[in-house]
Protein backbone atom coordinates (compact mmCIF):
# COMPACT_ATOMS: atom_id res chain seq x y z
CA UNK A 1 0.00 0.00 0.00
CA UNK A 2 1.32 3.40 -0.77
CA UNK A 3 0.13 6.27 1.39
CA UNK A 4 0.00 9.82 0.21
CA UNK A 5 -0.69 12.71 2.62
CA UNK A 6 -2.08 16.22 1.60
CA UNK A 7 -4.77 18.87 3.26
CA UNK A 8 -7.50 20.39 1.60
CA UNK A 9 -6.57 24.21 -0.08
CA UNK A 10 -9.41 26.38 0.01
CA UNK A 11 -8.67 26.58 -4.16
CA UNK A 12 -9.79 22.60 -3.64
CA UNK A 13 -13.47 23.94 -1.85
CA UNK A 14 -15.97 25.34 -4.25
CA UNK A 15 -18.99 27.72 -2.87
CA UNK A 16 -20.94 24.76 -1.64
CA UNK A 17 -18.45 25.23 0.99
CA UNK A 18 -16.56 21.47 0.54
CA UNK A 19 -14.09 19.61 -1.97
CA UNK A 20 -15.32 20.09 -5.52
CA UNK A 21 -15.77 16.42 -6.30
CA UNK A 22 -12.95 16.33 -9.38
CA UNK A 23 -11.06 17.73 -7.37
CA UNK A 24 -10.84 13.97 -5.33
CA UNK A 25 -9.50 12.79 -8.72
CA UNK A 26 -6.79 15.34 -8.58
CA UNK A 27 -5.44 14.23 -5.10
CA UNK A 28 -5.89 10.86 -6.17
CA UNK A 29 -3.55 11.80 -8.76
CA UNK A 30 -1.11 13.54 -6.94
CA UNK A 31 -1.39 10.36 -4.80
CA UNK A 32 -0.27 8.50 -7.90
CA UNK A 33 2.19 11.03 -9.60
CA UNK A 34 4.16 11.02 -5.97
CA UNK A 35 4.20 7.43 -6.03
CA UNK A 36 5.57 7.42 -10.01
CA UNK A 37 7.99 9.47 -8.60
CA UNK A 38 9.51 7.56 -6.03
CA UNK A 39 9.36 4.54 -7.83
CA UNK A 40 11.61 6.10 -10.49
CA UNK A 41 9.62 7.32 -12.86
CA UNK A 42 8.71 10.90 -12.41
CA UNK A 43 6.44 12.53 -14.95
CA UNK A 44 8.82 15.05 -16.33
CA UNK A 45 10.71 12.10 -17.47
CA UNK A 46 8.28 10.33 -18.53
CA UNK A 47 6.43 12.95 -20.75
CA UNK A 48 9.82 14.15 -21.99
CA UNK A 49 12.14 11.59 -22.39
CA UNK A 50 9.98 7.59 -21.66
CA UNK A 51 9.55 5.63 -24.93
CA UNK A 52 5.83 5.12 -23.43
CA UNK A 53 3.28 7.10 -22.00
CA UNK A 54 0.51 6.00 -19.47
CA UNK A 55 -2.75 6.62 -19.77
CA UNK A 56 -5.90 6.91 -17.67
CA UNK A 57 -8.67 5.25 -19.69
CA UNK A 58 -11.17 5.35 -16.66
CA UNK A 59 -11.89 6.79 -13.26
CA UNK A 60 -14.61 6.43 -10.91
CA UNK A 61 -15.51 7.66 -6.95
CA UNK A 62 -17.96 7.08 -4.54
CA UNK A 63 -18.11 10.30 -2.28
CA UNK A 64 -19.40 9.39 1.07
CA UNK A 65 -18.67 11.95 3.73
CA UNK A 66 -17.76 15.76 2.62
CA UNK A 67 -14.34 17.64 3.11
CA UNK A 68 -13.67 20.79 3.87
CA UNK A 69 -10.72 23.43 3.68
CA UNK A 70 -7.97 22.88 6.38
CA UNK A 71 -8.89 18.45 6.08
CA UNK A 72 -6.04 16.24 6.44
CA UNK A 73 -6.57 13.51 3.97
CA UNK A 74 -4.45 10.39 3.69
CA UNK A 75 -4.82 8.55 0.49
CA UNK A 76 -3.98 4.79 0.67
CA UNK A 77 -3.31 3.50 -2.92
CA UNK A 78 -3.15 -0.27 -4.03
CA UNK A 79 -2.73 -2.07 -7.36
CA UNK A 80 -6.49 -4.29 -7.65
CA UNK A 81 -5.34 -4.98 -11.68
CA UNK A 82 -2.44 -5.92 -13.30
CA UNK A 83 -2.17 -6.94 -16.70
CA UNK A 84 0.43 -6.78 -19.22
CA UNK A 85 0.44 -3.37 -20.81
CA UNK A 86 -2.77 -2.28 -18.53
CA UNK A 87 -3.28 -1.55 -14.08
CA UNK A 88 -6.07 -0.33 -12.14
CA UNK A 89 -5.51 1.80 -8.87
CA UNK A 90 -7.97 2.02 -5.97
CA UNK A 91 -7.78 4.89 -3.52
CA UNK A 92 -9.00 5.04 -0.17
CA UNK A 93 -9.20 8.77 1.04
CA UNK A 94 -9.37 9.27 4.66
CA UNK A 95 -9.84 11.73 7.18
CA UNK A 96 -8.01 12.56 10.11
CA UNK A 97 -10.06 10.49 12.14
CA UNK A 98 -9.43 7.37 10.02
CA UNK A 99 -12.51 7.23 8.23
CA UNK A 100 -13.21 6.64 4.62
CA UNK A 101 -14.60 9.70 2.95
CA UNK A 102 -14.35 8.62 -0.79
CA UNK A 103 -12.94 5.67 -2.98
CA UNK A 104 -11.97 6.07 -6.44
CA UNK A 105 -10.32 3.87 -8.78
CA UNK A 106 -8.28 4.43 -11.99
CA UNK A 107 -7.28 2.19 -15.21
CA UNK A 108 -4.20 3.38 -16.71
CA UNK A 109 -3.30 1.46 -20.22
CA UNK A 110 0.94 1.74 -21.07
CA UNK A 111 0.84 2.86 -24.38
CA UNK A 112 4.17 3.19 -27.30
CA UNK A 113 4.70 7.40 -28.17
CA UNK A 114 5.13 5.94 -31.28
CA UNK A 115 2.54 3.92 -32.32
CA UNK A 116 -0.03 4.61 -29.44
CA UNK A 117 -0.69 0.76 -29.13
CA UNK A 118 -0.72 -0.74 -25.83
CA UNK A 119 2.81 -2.18 -24.55
CA UNK A 120 3.93 -4.43 -22.22
CA UNK A 121 5.15 -2.06 -19.45
CA UNK A 122 8.38 -1.67 -18.23
CA UNK A 123 9.62 -4.24 -15.81
CA UNK A 124 10.83 -2.05 -12.87
CA UNK A 125 6.87 -0.46 -13.30
CA UNK A 126 5.46 -3.94 -12.88
CA UNK A 127 7.13 -5.30 -10.19
CA UNK A 128 6.29 -2.29 -8.32
CA UNK A 129 2.57 -2.07 -8.70
CA UNK A 130 3.03 -5.96 -7.53
CA UNK A 131 4.79 -4.49 -4.33
CA UNK A 132 1.22 -2.54 -3.40
CA UNK A 133 -1.23 -5.81 -4.93
CA UNK A 134 -2.71 -7.25 -1.53
CA UNK A 135 -2.07 -10.96 -1.64
CA UNK A 136 -5.21 -13.46 -0.25
CA UNK B 1 -31.01 15.77 -24.20
CA UNK B 2 -29.69 18.74 -22.89
CA UNK B 3 -26.54 20.10 -24.88
CA UNK B 4 -23.92 22.52 -23.61
CA UNK B 5 -20.66 23.62 -25.87
CA UNK B 6 -17.26 24.92 -24.54
CA UNK B 7 -13.49 24.80 -25.71
CA UNK B 8 -10.31 23.17 -23.85
CA UNK B 9 -8.98 25.97 -22.02
CA UNK B 10 -5.03 26.30 -21.80
CA UNK B 11 -5.41 25.64 -17.60
CA UNK B 12 -7.42 22.58 -18.32
CA UNK B 13 -4.72 20.82 -20.31
CA UNK B 14 -1.21 19.42 -18.69
CA UNK B 15 2.25 18.87 -19.55
CA UNK B 16 1.09 15.88 -21.26
CA UNK B 17 -0.13 18.31 -23.85
CA UNK B 18 -3.89 17.14 -23.54
CA UNK B 19 -7.17 17.70 -21.21
CA UNK B 20 -6.15 16.60 -17.54
CA UNK B 21 -8.57 13.26 -16.71
CA UNK B 22 -9.92 15.03 -14.11
CA UNK B 23 -11.01 17.97 -15.62
CA UNK B 24 -13.24 16.17 -17.90
CA UNK B 25 -15.31 16.04 -14.92
CA UNK B 26 -15.27 19.61 -14.45
CA UNK B 27 -16.25 20.21 -18.19
CA UNK B 28 -19.57 17.86 -17.65
CA UNK B 29 -20.30 19.55 -14.28
CA UNK B 30 -20.14 22.78 -16.23
CA UNK B 31 -23.27 21.32 -18.18
CA UNK B 32 -24.84 20.25 -15.33
CA UNK B 33 -24.98 23.58 -13.39
CA UNK B 34 -25.61 25.41 -16.32
CA UNK B 35 -28.89 23.01 -17.50
CA UNK B 36 -30.12 23.93 -13.65
CA UNK B 37 -29.41 27.23 -13.96
CA UNK B 38 -31.55 27.14 -17.36
CA UNK B 39 -34.41 25.00 -15.63
CA UNK B 40 -34.64 27.86 -11.87
CA UNK B 41 -31.92 25.96 -9.86
CA UNK B 42 -28.78 28.61 -10.18
CA UNK B 43 -26.37 27.02 -7.47
CA UNK B 44 -25.93 30.23 -6.28
CA UNK B 45 -29.79 30.03 -5.28
CA UNK B 46 -29.96 26.33 -4.40
CA UNK B 47 -26.80 26.77 -2.22
CA UNK B 48 -27.73 30.04 -0.56
CA UNK B 49 -31.50 29.93 -0.02
CA UNK B 50 -33.03 26.11 -1.10
CA UNK B 51 -33.95 23.98 2.07
CA UNK B 52 -32.42 21.09 -0.26
CA UNK B 53 -29.18 20.33 -1.65
CA UNK B 54 -27.74 18.07 -4.62
CA UNK B 55 -24.70 15.92 -3.69
CA UNK B 56 -22.93 14.11 -5.97
CA UNK B 57 -22.68 11.05 -4.90
CA UNK B 58 -21.04 8.97 -7.49
CA UNK B 59 -19.07 10.13 -10.22
CA UNK B 60 -17.06 8.02 -13.45
CA UNK B 61 -15.65 8.44 -17.07
CA UNK B 62 -14.42 6.56 -19.80
CA UNK B 63 -11.94 8.86 -21.66
CA UNK B 64 -11.40 7.16 -25.17
CA UNK B 65 -9.42 10.05 -27.31
CA UNK B 66 -7.10 13.09 -25.79
CA UNK B 67 -8.50 16.51 -26.20
CA UNK B 68 -6.02 19.64 -26.79
CA UNK B 69 -6.18 23.13 -25.75
CA UNK B 70 -8.13 24.96 -27.77
CA UNK B 71 -10.87 21.98 -28.87
CA UNK B 72 -14.06 22.68 -29.31
CA UNK B 73 -16.37 20.02 -27.22
CA UNK B 74 -20.01 19.05 -27.17
CA UNK B 75 -21.42 17.69 -23.99
CA UNK B 76 -24.79 16.04 -24.22
CA UNK B 77 -26.73 14.93 -20.88
CA UNK B 78 -29.22 13.01 -20.06
CA UNK B 79 -31.11 11.59 -17.04
CA UNK B 80 -30.42 7.82 -17.12
CA UNK B 81 -32.11 6.98 -13.73
CA UNK B 82 -34.71 8.77 -11.92
CA UNK B 83 -35.79 7.99 -8.24
CA UNK B 84 -37.29 9.55 -5.72
CA UNK B 85 -33.90 11.26 -4.21
CA UNK B 86 -31.23 11.14 -6.39
CA UNK B 87 -30.92 10.85 -10.05
CA UNK B 88 -28.08 9.67 -12.68
CA UNK B 89 -26.95 11.73 -15.11
CA UNK B 90 -25.00 10.71 -18.47
CA UNK B 91 -23.03 13.07 -20.63
CA UNK B 92 -20.97 12.13 -23.92
CA UNK B 93 -18.32 14.48 -24.97
CA UNK B 94 -18.23 14.97 -28.40
CA UNK B 95 -15.18 16.42 -30.48
CA UNK B 96 -15.88 18.88 -33.75
CA UNK B 97 -15.83 15.56 -36.28
CA UNK B 98 -18.61 14.38 -33.56
CA UNK B 99 -17.09 12.10 -32.13
CA UNK B 100 -17.78 10.76 -28.56
CA UNK B 101 -14.24 11.43 -27.21
CA UNK B 102 -15.36 10.55 -23.41
CA UNK B 103 -18.51 9.54 -21.71
CA UNK B 104 -19.26 9.87 -18.22
CA UNK B 105 -22.22 9.80 -15.38
CA UNK B 106 -22.61 10.99 -12.34
CA UNK B 107 -24.89 9.91 -9.28
CA UNK B 108 -26.73 13.10 -7.56
CA UNK B 109 -28.58 12.76 -4.19
CA UNK B 110 -30.89 15.32 -2.82
CA UNK B 111 -30.56 16.34 0.71
CA UNK B 112 -32.61 18.46 3.05
CA UNK B 113 -30.32 20.95 4.53
CA UNK B 114 -31.63 21.15 8.17
CA UNK B 115 -31.56 17.06 8.55
CA UNK B 116 -28.82 16.14 5.76
CA UNK B 117 -30.86 13.41 4.77
CA UNK B 118 -32.87 12.29 1.29
CA UNK B 119 -35.78 14.00 0.56
CA UNK B 120 -38.15 13.70 -2.61
CA UNK B 121 -37.13 16.22 -5.55
CA UNK B 122 -38.55 19.24 -5.68
CA UNK B 123 -41.34 18.99 -8.21
CA UNK B 124 -39.99 21.42 -11.07
CA UNK B 125 -36.45 19.41 -10.74
CA UNK B 126 -38.30 15.95 -11.49
CA UNK B 127 -40.00 17.12 -14.55
CA UNK B 128 -36.96 19.05 -15.83
CA UNK B 129 -34.92 15.39 -15.33
CA UNK B 130 -37.70 13.72 -16.78
CA UNK B 131 -37.50 15.55 -20.26
CA UNK B 132 -33.93 14.41 -20.28
CA UNK B 133 -34.62 10.64 -19.51
CA UNK B 134 -34.57 9.11 -23.39
CA UNK B 135 -38.06 6.89 -23.84
CA UNK B 136 -38.02 3.74 -25.67
CA UNK C 1 -11.00 46.39 -27.51
CA UNK C 2 -11.61 42.28 -27.34
CA UNK C 3 -14.34 41.31 -25.71
CA UNK C 4 -15.20 37.65 -24.22
CA UNK C 5 -17.91 36.73 -22.32
CA UNK C 6 -18.43 33.53 -20.12
CA UNK C 7 -20.12 32.37 -16.43
CA UNK C 8 -18.23 31.97 -13.33
CA UNK C 9 -18.38 28.10 -12.86
CA UNK C 10 -18.91 26.27 -9.44
CA UNK C 11 -15.51 25.07 -9.93
CA UNK C 12 -14.02 28.56 -10.23
CA UNK C 13 -15.52 29.34 -6.37
CA UNK C 14 -13.79 28.52 -3.14
CA UNK C 15 -15.45 27.98 0.34
CA UNK C 16 -15.48 31.54 1.04
CA UNK C 17 -18.74 31.66 -1.82
CA UNK C 18 -16.75 33.51 -4.08
CA UNK C 19 -14.57 33.22 -7.03
CA UNK C 20 -11.33 32.44 -6.03
CA UNK C 21 -8.79 35.28 -6.59
CA UNK C 22 -6.30 33.32 -8.64
CA UNK C 23 -9.37 32.10 -11.33
CA UNK C 24 -9.82 36.26 -11.99
CA UNK C 25 -6.10 35.12 -13.68
CA UNK C 26 -7.69 32.15 -15.29
CA UNK C 27 -10.92 33.83 -16.67
CA UNK C 28 -8.75 36.89 -18.04
CA UNK C 29 -6.33 33.96 -19.72
CA UNK C 30 -9.60 32.83 -21.55
CA UNK C 31 -9.51 36.00 -23.14
CA UNK C 32 -6.30 36.20 -24.43
CA UNK C 33 -5.98 32.99 -25.62
CA UNK C 34 -9.60 33.19 -27.77
CA UNK C 35 -8.31 36.31 -29.04
CA UNK C 36 -5.03 34.76 -30.06
CA UNK C 37 -6.80 32.01 -31.79
CA UNK C 38 -9.60 34.32 -33.37
CA UNK C 39 -6.34 35.79 -35.41
CA UNK C 40 -5.03 32.70 -36.30
CA UNK C 41 -1.94 31.65 -32.87
CA UNK C 42 -4.36 29.12 -31.63
CA UNK C 43 -1.92 27.97 -28.71
CA UNK C 44 -1.99 24.44 -29.95
CA UNK C 45 -0.42 25.76 -33.06
CA UNK C 46 2.09 27.96 -31.40
CA UNK C 47 3.41 25.48 -28.67
CA UNK C 48 3.27 22.57 -31.55
CA UNK C 49 4.67 24.30 -34.62
CA UNK C 50 5.91 27.88 -34.45
CA UNK C 51 9.20 28.60 -33.90
CA UNK C 52 8.60 31.18 -30.75
CA UNK C 53 6.50 31.02 -27.65
CA UNK C 54 4.50 33.52 -25.52
CA UNK C 55 5.65 33.49 -21.94
CA UNK C 56 3.81 35.62 -19.91
CA UNK C 57 6.64 37.33 -17.16
CA UNK C 58 4.54 39.49 -15.20
CA UNK C 59 0.77 39.49 -13.84
CA UNK C 60 -1.32 41.66 -11.54
CA UNK C 61 -5.18 42.10 -10.73
CA UNK C 62 -7.34 44.08 -8.30
CA UNK C 63 -10.44 42.83 -7.08
CA UNK C 64 -13.35 44.91 -6.53
CA UNK C 65 -16.04 42.94 -5.91
CA UNK C 66 -16.76 39.68 -5.60
CA UNK C 67 -18.36 37.12 -8.17
CA UNK C 68 -20.43 34.05 -6.97
CA UNK C 69 -21.42 31.18 -8.63
CA UNK C 70 -23.46 32.11 -11.73
CA UNK C 71 -22.65 35.17 -12.54
CA UNK C 72 -21.73 36.40 -16.21
CA UNK C 73 -18.43 37.89 -16.54
CA UNK C 74 -17.72 40.06 -19.72
CA UNK C 75 -14.19 40.49 -19.71
CA UNK C 76 -12.62 43.75 -22.27
CA UNK C 77 -9.19 43.59 -23.18
CA UNK C 78 -6.73 46.00 -24.70
CA UNK C 79 -3.35 46.37 -25.57
CA UNK C 80 -2.03 48.85 -23.24
CA UNK C 81 2.20 48.53 -24.39
CA UNK C 82 3.05 46.88 -27.63
CA UNK C 83 7.08 46.92 -28.00
CA UNK C 84 9.48 45.08 -30.40
CA UNK C 85 9.41 41.21 -28.82
CA UNK C 86 6.91 42.58 -25.67
CA UNK C 87 3.54 43.94 -24.97
CA UNK C 88 1.12 44.25 -21.83
CA UNK C 89 -2.60 43.51 -22.11
CA UNK C 90 -5.27 45.24 -19.69
CA UNK C 91 -8.54 43.63 -18.73
CA UNK C 92 -11.47 44.81 -17.42
CA UNK C 93 -14.03 42.94 -15.77
CA UNK C 94 -17.51 43.58 -15.62
CA UNK C 95 -20.54 42.11 -13.88
CA UNK C 96 -24.01 41.73 -15.87
CA UNK C 97 -24.91 45.68 -14.42
CA UNK C 98 -21.46 46.78 -16.50
CA UNK C 99 -19.80 47.82 -13.35
CA UNK C 100 -15.65 46.91 -13.42
CA UNK C 101 -15.73 44.26 -10.44
CA UNK C 102 -11.54 43.49 -11.21
CA UNK C 103 -8.84 45.25 -13.64
CA UNK C 104 -5.87 42.77 -14.24
CA UNK C 105 -2.66 42.94 -16.79
CA UNK C 106 -0.26 40.80 -18.10
CA UNK C 107 2.99 41.46 -19.28
CA UNK C 108 3.93 38.98 -22.30
CA UNK C 109 7.59 38.26 -23.79
CA UNK C 110 8.05 36.57 -27.51
CA UNK C 111 10.77 34.29 -27.17
CA UNK C 112 12.63 32.03 -29.98
CA UNK C 113 12.30 28.39 -28.94
CA UNK C 114 15.95 27.57 -30.24
CA UNK C 115 17.45 29.97 -27.98
CA UNK C 116 15.04 31.09 -25.61
CA UNK C 117 15.80 35.05 -26.23
CA UNK C 118 13.91 37.63 -27.21
CA UNK C 119 12.90 37.83 -31.11
CA UNK C 120 10.39 40.59 -32.48
CA UNK C 121 7.02 39.43 -32.48
CA UNK C 122 5.24 38.44 -36.00
CA UNK C 123 3.92 40.86 -38.05
CA UNK C 124 0.20 39.80 -37.90
CA UNK C 125 0.53 39.30 -34.20
CA UNK C 126 1.89 42.59 -33.84
CA UNK C 127 -0.70 44.71 -36.56
CA UNK C 128 -3.69 42.63 -34.86
CA UNK C 129 -2.31 44.08 -31.04
CA UNK C 130 -2.01 47.67 -32.42
CA UNK C 131 -6.23 46.88 -33.08
CA UNK C 132 -6.61 46.57 -29.30
CA UNK C 133 -4.38 49.84 -28.35
CA UNK C 134 -6.31 52.71 -27.64
CA UNK C 135 -5.47 55.89 -29.63
CA UNK C 136 -5.40 59.79 -27.96
CA UNK D 1 9.90 34.23 7.46
CA UNK D 2 7.14 31.55 7.05
CA UNK D 3 8.85 28.75 4.80
CA UNK D 4 6.20 26.58 2.81
CA UNK D 5 7.59 23.59 0.44
CA UNK D 6 5.32 22.29 -1.91
CA UNK D 7 5.72 20.01 -5.16
CA UNK D 8 4.51 21.14 -8.79
CA UNK D 9 1.47 18.54 -9.75
CA UNK D 10 0.65 17.55 -13.23
CA UNK D 11 -2.76 19.23 -12.93
CA UNK D 12 -0.37 22.48 -12.08
CA UNK D 13 0.96 22.08 -15.68
CA UNK D 14 -0.17 23.54 -18.99
CA UNK D 15 0.08 22.14 -22.24
CA UNK D 16 3.13 24.41 -22.58
CA UNK D 17 4.63 21.69 -20.21
CA UNK D 18 5.34 24.75 -17.51
CA UNK D 19 3.78 25.70 -14.21
CA UNK D 20 0.51 27.80 -15.69
CA UNK D 21 1.04 30.90 -14.30
CA UNK D 22 -2.23 31.54 -12.40
CA UNK D 23 -0.94 28.78 -10.54
CA UNK D 24 1.75 30.64 -9.07
CA UNK D 25 -0.71 32.52 -7.31
CA UNK D 26 -2.35 28.85 -5.87
CA UNK D 27 0.56 27.87 -4.79
CA UNK D 28 1.41 31.26 -3.06
CA UNK D 29 -2.26 31.24 -1.61
CA UNK D 30 -1.18 27.77 0.09
CA UNK D 31 1.44 29.47 1.89
CA UNK D 32 -0.76 31.76 2.61
CA UNK D 33 -3.42 29.70 4.24
CA UNK D 34 -1.25 27.29 6.07
CA UNK D 35 0.13 29.63 7.98
CA UNK D 36 -2.96 31.11 8.83
CA UNK D 37 -3.73 28.07 9.91
CA UNK D 38 -0.57 27.38 11.50
CA UNK D 39 -1.09 30.98 13.99
CA UNK D 40 -5.20 29.85 14.76
CA UNK D 41 -7.10 31.45 12.01
CA UNK D 42 -7.54 28.70 9.86
CA UNK D 43 -9.63 29.18 7.48
CA UNK D 44 -12.66 27.08 8.07
CA UNK D 45 -12.95 28.90 11.23
CA UNK D 46 -12.46 32.42 9.26
CA UNK D 47 -14.83 31.72 7.05
CA UNK D 48 -17.65 29.80 8.98
CA UNK D 49 -17.37 31.22 12.60
CA UNK D 50 -15.22 34.49 12.74
CA UNK D 51 -17.17 38.00 12.74
CA UNK D 52 -14.25 39.17 10.05
CA UNK D 53 -13.03 38.50 6.65
CA UNK D 54 -9.66 38.73 4.94
CA UNK D 55 -10.34 39.55 1.38
CA UNK D 56 -7.40 39.99 -1.49
CA UNK D 57 -7.52 42.94 -3.14
CA UNK D 58 -4.68 43.12 -5.10
CA UNK D 59 -2.21 40.06 -6.16
CA UNK D 60 1.09 40.32 -8.30
CA UNK D 61 3.48 38.04 -9.83
CA UNK D 62 6.81 38.42 -11.56
CA UNK D 63 7.92 35.09 -13.39
CA UNK D 64 11.12 34.22 -14.23
CA UNK D 65 12.21 30.67 -14.42
CA UNK D 66 9.34 28.29 -15.70
CA UNK D 67 8.66 25.31 -13.08
CA UNK D 68 7.81 21.99 -14.26
CA UNK D 69 5.70 19.16 -13.11
CA UNK D 70 7.63 17.33 -10.21
CA UNK D 71 10.01 20.76 -9.21
CA UNK D 72 10.12 21.35 -5.91
CA UNK D 73 9.44 24.88 -4.67
CA UNK D 74 10.23 26.64 -1.81
CA UNK D 75 7.97 29.65 -1.07
CA UNK D 76 8.95 31.98 1.39
CA UNK D 77 6.60 34.61 2.94
CA UNK D 78 7.04 37.88 4.77
CA UNK D 79 4.56 40.82 5.65
CA UNK D 80 6.08 43.93 3.48
CA UNK D 81 3.49 46.02 4.80
CA UNK D 82 1.34 46.09 8.02
CA UNK D 83 -1.45 48.37 8.60
CA UNK D 84 -4.51 48.81 10.52
CA UNK D 85 -6.75 46.75 8.87
CA UNK D 86 -4.92 45.70 5.76
CA UNK D 87 -1.42 43.84 5.29
CA UNK D 88 1.14 43.07 2.47
CA UNK D 89 2.52 39.48 1.81
CA UNK D 90 5.18 39.14 -0.56
CA UNK D 91 6.14 35.57 -1.62
CA UNK D 92 10.03 34.00 -3.61
CA UNK D 93 9.22 31.14 -4.61
CA UNK D 94 12.27 29.00 -4.84
CA UNK D 95 13.73 25.84 -6.85
CA UNK D 96 15.32 23.52 -5.56
CA UNK D 97 18.79 24.83 -6.31
CA UNK D 98 17.54 27.60 -4.24
CA UNK D 99 17.03 29.63 -6.98
CA UNK D 100 14.15 32.31 -7.33
CA UNK D 101 12.25 31.40 -10.30
CA UNK D 102 9.39 33.85 -9.34
CA UNK D 103 8.24 36.52 -7.02
CA UNK D 104 4.81 37.53 -6.01
CA UNK D 105 2.36 39.59 -3.33
CA UNK D 106 -0.73 40.04 -2.04
CA UNK D 107 -2.77 43.14 -0.14
CA UNK D 108 -5.27 41.82 1.93
CA UNK D 109 -8.05 43.80 3.56
CA UNK D 110 -9.65 42.90 6.85
CA UNK D 111 -13.22 43.90 7.17
CA UNK D 112 -16.33 42.83 9.26
CA UNK D 113 -18.75 40.13 7.93
CA UNK D 114 -21.83 42.13 9.29
CA UNK D 115 -20.99 45.79 7.89
CA UNK D 116 -18.12 44.66 5.16
CA UNK D 117 -16.66 47.53 6.07
CA UNK D 118 -12.72 47.61 7.27
CA UNK D 119 -11.55 47.08 10.72
CA UNK D 120 -9.15 46.47 12.98
CA UNK D 121 -7.03 43.28 12.33
CA UNK D 122 -7.21 40.66 15.41
CA UNK D 123 -4.34 41.15 18.06
CA UNK D 124 -3.07 38.07 17.29
CA UNK D 125 -2.75 37.74 13.56
CA UNK D 126 -0.89 41.52 14.11
CA UNK D 127 1.18 39.96 16.47
CA UNK D 128 2.15 36.81 14.06
CA UNK D 129 2.01 39.31 10.94
CA UNK D 130 4.44 41.83 12.86
CA UNK D 131 6.79 38.20 13.06
CA UNK D 132 7.08 37.93 9.61
CA UNK D 133 8.45 41.70 8.91
CA UNK D 134 11.94 42.07 8.14
CA UNK D 135 13.77 44.89 10.32
CA UNK D 136 16.11 46.92 8.93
Amino acid sequence: MYTYKTTVKLHDTDAAGVLFFANYFRLAHEAYETFMASIGYDFYTVIHEADFLVLIVHAEADFKTPLHVGDRVTIEMQTSRLGRSSFTLVYNLKNEAGEVVATASSVHAVIKKETVKPISMPRTLREQLEQLHPRE
